[in-house]
């Protein structure tokens, strides 16, 4: 925490005080977004992030009555959308950065196909490469040697490229895909989407007893409840997909370097660039990643390359922070690791005061990037509703909070996933509303 | 043509200088990939645009003779790789434009996922929508009116996410997709890849017919043959997609705006930017639309901010050239236009020299946009060999002139496609080359 607050100088005083002046009009912005959210919310409903299902529309009666309506201040009505990981948290950060994370682009560069002909990878940005294994250097969260690198619209299409990859094209049977509950729940999602003959989505690992190949999708730290994994089962046939979007400083302890033959990283969770569409998989066998790049051959022709060197551009940045032995930057790492803190002791306390909520416990970890034990804090709350609440999505819906239901993850009514990544001003207000929920008042806030 | 000329101040004499010095010093950097390709196509063979087989490699017996090398010069040896569509010839036209086209992205710009959350569209960037309708209606080439714009990773993902709209979720078939040949190779490549339960390809248009459901591909001006083209099935059951990448007035007449159902359009081959990944599709239909939305949500949740950021600047200078009444500025579509004018007058001169080769003979047309008459002027050449060369893209390759077989895009073993919109040294050594090829010295040609 010393190190945290050495950077206020008189100077950076200034760029915060500017920074906080930019953000205030920028919030203008936000609340003008906010409105139409709830309006389309309660006539056509807001879409995004693989949206599992139609959002219901919310019932009026909620605002009908002043005795039901707990939250004062013009934010009482404000619907709270924290159903997607948006990880939107990160832009004051940037702000602060200013200048130094600018990307030119001149209108004549990056014209072609091809980025790297050289390159297993023909698409990826040599620059990009560069500062991808630069940086899990410095963090020390994988092993990057003998690695191919596949850059992707986003570690979604890498996902799909894996699959691709992993499925025997002559196989009489579709390969199975699996993973422990509760899992992503794109997962499913995209693996069904298009009835693919190569795999096919089987569910919960835990149950899993077919025989013949498998794939088993391994997320650590796990989206939704955040805890840290290890592969489910062992039997043979199958492959190890690592899921690693949350394996960073700022979410959990990096207890050691990841060396698996299939990792998959975003950088919408690493830097909170999540426009950028940007991933990126570290691959050890060759004829995969091969495959991998055919597929994103087949479904895109490629990635953009004014996002990988936009991204190039922004992890230089972080890891300059990290390496500079000058306080007066901090690191990306910092900021974002303070500000979960606060935000789950936030959340706890809250939750605590309530009576009626629960979330997953985390054991401390030695990370050795920070060089110090500290507890997970992940990018979403896995919260459980206790009884008499059946169904806490549409609970907490009722009360103008949006998040996804359990039942997308593979498990039940009672649990939901809620993004802490989101601004300030969300994430406050929904830390307030649900502290205002207690098991003595809340038939008026089920609308009894 | 006066008005092309009339550019030529002394004060554009000297920026065109300087651009040509430029360009030197980039020629310098592309003689390096081409050696760096030519290794590779003898060792590990190029990677690109959808490549729908294994390479072969050169046979070395090439160049092994002087006497079976009539290639004068340093060039003699060098490999033009004219197999994919890459739009570098538009690089100088850029160059040339300077900083106006360039994009500045801060760091703390574009990072949710969300871009206009009123949109059915929610990741398309408003201001690459409003440049978007702004061209079309300068150039006049399609009817943007009562249409959705959705915005794709390229055409290509698009083309999925049609392939997923119109596909019944629920059919107990999958639907038909078929395209009249030659058709592009991508379409069956992709449409296969997954062994999707939602959709089948099924060849020819002009030869199906099963009963059922079916969605017809229309290429116009078609990719490889650069004819304009309608539907050919005349019955019922069927949905049309029109394809309409080249359907710019560098390529082929202005005859009409456009005014289908599912239009798509791509900024590789507008303004020669591959690299971005931007392709756009107007749609009528509300469901229609929602539903590709949902494929490119499930796919990659959404595309990158920075292309469409980037490709709105470029789409606003083009624009722009159109609208001045000044000279000084030329318009893209006047650099491309003639550039592909001179290209085939060449082509077409080196096939008539050499007496082996043949070419699609096109009628002119009245372009609206241009207000004059003109012969389409393709992006590719569908070049013939004539008897005894039965394999012409062994043939050419055995001259290290790479191209794309007839048999990846549904007919014979005589014809292949060549991109005509490369840099100007491959397109002048590959002219050259070819009209060095005559029937007096096929034998030798043939390695014979």
């Amino acid at each position: 925490m010393a190190r945290f607050w050495h950077v206020f100088t008189v100077r950076n005083l200034l760029v915060v005080s500017l920074a906080i002046n930019a953000s205030f009009i920028l919030r203008l912005g936000y609340e003008t977004i906010d409105i139409k959210r709830e309006q389309l919310l309660t006539g056509k409903r807001a879409q995004g992030e693989a949206l599992p299902t139609q959002r219901a529309h919310l019932p009026v009666s909620t605002t009908s009555s002043p005795s039901s309506t707990p939250f004062p201040g013009s934010d009482r009505d404000r619907v709270i959308n924290l159903d997607h990981g948006d990880p939107t948290m990160y832009e004051r950060f940037w702000q602060q950065v200013g200048e130094k994370a600018t990307i030119v682009i001149p209108g004549w560069q990056s014209m072609s196909y091809f980025s790297d002909i050289g390159n297993l990878c023909w698409f990826l940005e040599p620059e990009f490469a560069r500062q991808v294994l630069r940086l899990h250097k410095i963090v020390g969260n994988a092993v990057t040697e003998d690695r191919h690198i596949v850059v992707g619209t986003g570690s979604t299409q890498l996902f799909q490229a894996v699959l691709y990859a992993l499925a025997p094209p002559d196989a009489e049977e579709p390969v199975s895909v699996v993973s422990a509950a509760p899992y992503y729940s794109s997962y499913p999602a995209i693996t069904e989407s298009l009835k693919s003959g190569l795999y096919r989505w089987e569910g919960d690992a835990l149950s899993f007893s077919k025989e013949g190949q498998f794939i088993e999708l391994v997320t650590s730290p796990n989206n939704p409840d955040g805890y840290v994994r290890g592969s489910v089962l062992n039997k043979s046939g199958g492959v190890l997909v690592h899921d690693f979007a949350y394996y960073w400083p700022q979410y959990t302890p990096i207890t050691y370097p990841a060396d698996y033959d299939i990792m998959l990283f975003t950088v919408s969770k690493t830097t909170g660039h999540a426009g950028m569409r940007i991933g990126w998989a570290l691959v050890k066998d060759r004829e995969i990643a091969k495959r991998m790049v055919k597929y994103i051959e087949l479904n895109s022709i490629g990635v953009s390359k004014d996002s990988q060197l936009r991204a190039a551009k922004v992890f230089e940045v972080v890891s300059d922070s990290c390496e500079s032995s000058s306080n007066t930057t901090e690191s990306l790492f910092e900021f974002a690791y303070h500000l979960m803190m606060e935000r789950w002791q936030n959340l706890r306390a809250a939750v605590k005061h309530s009576g009626i909520f629960s979330l997953p416990e985390f054991s401390p970890g030695f990370c050795m990037f920070k060089g110090r034990l500290f507890e997970p804090q992940p990018a979403f709350a896995w919260l459980k509703c206790e009884e008499p609440i059946e169904d806490c999505e549409r609970f907490l819906r009722s009360n103008k909070i949006l998040t996804r239901s359990g039942r997308h993850f593979g498990v039940g009514l009672q649990y939901v996933r809620i993004s802490l990544i989101d601004r300030d001003d969300n994430i406050d207000l929904f830390v307030e509303r649900l502290s205002n929920i207690r098991k003595d008042n809340l038939c008026q806030h089920m609308g009894e």
